[in-house]
């Protein structure tokens, strides 16, 4: 079994969401805190404004998706492996800054029949 | 607004579940079909088996990871733009031959007032 933690940042710092350094570094931070390690990344900075930050982990997927002009992110964390997802809404939405969190758990089970 | 599908599939050929190619090719196609275009792209193979594919497309991103030995995918696509799920369910079911398909839509409000 896997779990999916999706999380829904507003209110977000919109400095931080439009910047590559503070993003990857929020990123990297989150991961490790996951106990994982990052095995491929990629990202994109689109124009005018806002960030696509993704990587491929051990246990699976971290994605930020941001949109600056609404202060908003959007993230995903896939581990394979157990995590506290409260623990993780909480340093979200200390390193974005952000004055609301919105998050929501899927279980991805890896079998039918698990 | 935008929308989170989130699929899993079970009873998958393992054969294409552990292929880069196949898997890159579906999930092309799969991106055309929402009327997206790839971005920037991550992929990782596994050791001994199993594959994960990313794409940042130009409404947000998709993924898929796989462990062949179970006949399991867990596909996620994340898309701004509206995009018919029944029908990307019916397509990945087809083009990964899976017997059984699991799916959830989240909804990702943007702003906090939407």
């Amino acid at each position: 079994m896997a779990k999916q933690l999706i999380v829904d940042l507003y209110g977000c710092d919109s400095v931080i969401l439009d910047s590559e350094e503070k993003v990857r570094n929020i990123s990297k931070q989150i991961i490790e805190r996951v106990g994982a390690t990052i095995v491929e990344e990629c990202f994109k900075k689109f124009e005018p404004i806002g960030i696509t930050y993704f990587a491929i982990i051990s246990t699976s997927h971290f994605s930020v998706h941001t949109w600056p002009e609404n202060g908003y992110a959007a993230v995903d964390l896939f581990s394979c492996s157990e995590f506290d997802e409260e623990y993780i809404c909480e340093l979200l939405k200390t390193f974005f800054k952000a004055s609301e969190v919105k998050s929501s758990l899927v279980v991805r089970r890896l079998t039918a029949y698990e």
